[in-house]
């Protein structure tokens, strides 16, 4: 065990971004650490998730869950373990996740436990880092995005963009145990071959090295069936040329838009869904947390047979937090990108 | 009975437009007229109809069907008065309906009735121009993009654009049918007063003299369920910031964007499909055909009923076709455009 700790350190939203976050958009707080409240729990934060959806949490407006109040410490889901509880759900020493902000500790009071999501977690299912990918929001977001909107068939193709980041691992091999042909779109040499070497994808088109277009032609004879976007911009604008009949566009992030100064630039393709009487259709994973359970039993089965892999990408150091984040933009991780705050056991 | 005519004028596709159609991008043709081929029909064009997908046909692509072919009369569905016929599907004094294309006759051999789509319609049912309004294709064009696309439930609210259109003009009065809010969007005052009053939408916003986002604001106080798109462009982007959860948006044209010459305008607000768990869906009425005769009857059974009303603008003239076409596009025609190149009877 570490020695007891006294301070909570923290990374709070300090202005709304224009474009690209800068550092001044950011102010690291300490605050000394207490007791637990009234039912509720004091977390030692250990691993943190680092997801383009931040980039919206930082806007003002009206989105899917309230913005990040300038000030607050900033929003973010991870896995800790207990280290103090007056609350029944919980022991010291139970391993949870929820949303435990960008921060050493999370002290939770009841209503607190209610609002993060705190859930315990089995670590001897998988290791903590699978908690914030194939088994976490991405892996979730993956697998319902790709059944429940995406509803692919075996024989259909399946291409999904960001495929080596933390979404599209899992929609690829889903994919794939699903009985279809799964093409990626990523950037970089190093990140299509690990899609395919590592995670069985039947092919990917490296969007850095050449046309798409070209790539989709090639990868994709049969045409384009599912597409799970997950970057937007002149990617979706160019797989929507490419789609076959009664196609469905799952739209699960446009990481290619997020730190526009500008209007974001629309799917000027997207009378192809006329044409082709084809489908685009957005998803929240929060909807889907009553399914979580059965989904993630399902995934950690895949996993234990050998049939499913990941990969996490782990900058260590709360000070980091801000760079990873950039770089996470500009697409410099290779797999789920996780900040490390705090050591195991 | 007229005169027998010896001679078929026709207007022909001479070159690709680019934007607006021009004078020279059209020939005035004149063929003799004969007898039917060998289990053909030759029809009398009567009237024809005037659609915003007329601008698609003519530019080269993969679209849902074959452009028309340089030097080719031009695509259009109308109806007609058999006037000699070979075929036992068809006699003469038949009132039939099918692309007869643009000009006064129509001469079709056994494989063109099958490709023109030649049926015969009920003139006792409802008067002709109504065959190429709520009984044609912009009536199955609304009736199924509204109720299988839309899926419209009593108490929602639907929004459709180019309201006072042909398509416009049944997508509200379906949803007001099915128990639905139905509100409007129409350029200028007296189509907006002809869509309430005499349509029964409950309100309908002039994109012409005010904002559409606060129309939207004040007639949609519960937000957009359904949204069917008949123009694209900016009204489309206004309506995506007004949509509810699981909003469906209806892609059935964009009248707005087919004459540009730059690239089609995406909607930049499509990430509020994410936000919204929403869905944007095309359709191509053809798919529909088998299912045409029971929307009919069901259409017209709601016009004897005196339930559904219809208006048509109704242009006289083949040499009119250009201009008329072009007038389309401008919104001038008031109600369904049609050109009628013949007389009944």
């Amino acid at each position: 065990m570490t020695a007891v700790e006294t301070v909570n350190r923290q990374v709070r939203l300090a202005a709304r971004p224009v474009g690209l976050p800068k550092p001044s958009d950011w102010r690291f707080t300490e605050e000394p650490l207490g007791d637990p409240p009234h039912g509720g729990v004091v977390v030692r934060n250990l691993l943190l998730s680092l997801d383009p959806a931040m980039r919206g949490w930082m806007n003002e407006g009206r989105s899917y869950i309230p913005p990040v109040g300038i000030g607050e410490v900033m929003r973010a889901v991870g896995v800790g373990r207990i280290v103090a509880s007056s609350s029944p759900a919980f022991a010291a020493g139970d391993y949870v996740s929820g949303a435990l902000g960008i921060q050493t500790h999370a002290t939770l009071d009841a209503e607190g436990l209610e609002r993060s999501g705190l859930v315990r977690i089995d670590r001897r299912l998988a290791p903590l880092p699978k908690w914030l990918n194939p088994l976490g929001m991405p892996g979730m977001t993956a697998y319902f995005g790709l059944l429940d909107i995406g509803q692919p068939k075996a024989g259909e193709t399946v291409v999904v963009s960001g495929a080596a980041g933390a979404v599209g691992q899992t929609v690829g091999q889903v994919a794939k145990i699903k009985g279809c042909r799964a093409v990626g779109i990523a950037g970089g040499r190093a990140k299509c071959e690990f899609v395919v070497g590592e995670l069985g994808f039947d092919a990917c088109i490296d969007y850095k090295a050449g046309s798409v277009r070209e790539g989709l032609k090639q990868h994709c004879p049969g045409g384009v069936d599912v597409y799970f976007d997950n970057v937007g911009g002149e990617i979706l604008d160019t797989v929507l040329t490419r789609i076959n009949r009664k196609a469905r566009i799952v739209i699960c992030g446009a990481i290619s838009q997020y730190n526009n100064t500008t209007p974001i630039k629309g799917p000027s393709n997207y009378l192809s869904l006329l044409v082709n009487r084809a489908r685009m259709e957005g998803m929240v994973v929060f909807d889907y947390a009553d399914r979580f359970p059965a989904a993630i039993a399902e995934i950690a089965g895949w996993m234990r047979e050998g049939r499913f892999r990941s990969r996490e990408d782990i900058v260590e150091g709360l000070d980091r937090f801000p760079d990873a984040l950039n770089g996470l933009f500009a697409g410099e991780n290779f797999g789920k990108l996780i900040l490390k705050v705090g050591e195991d056991g």
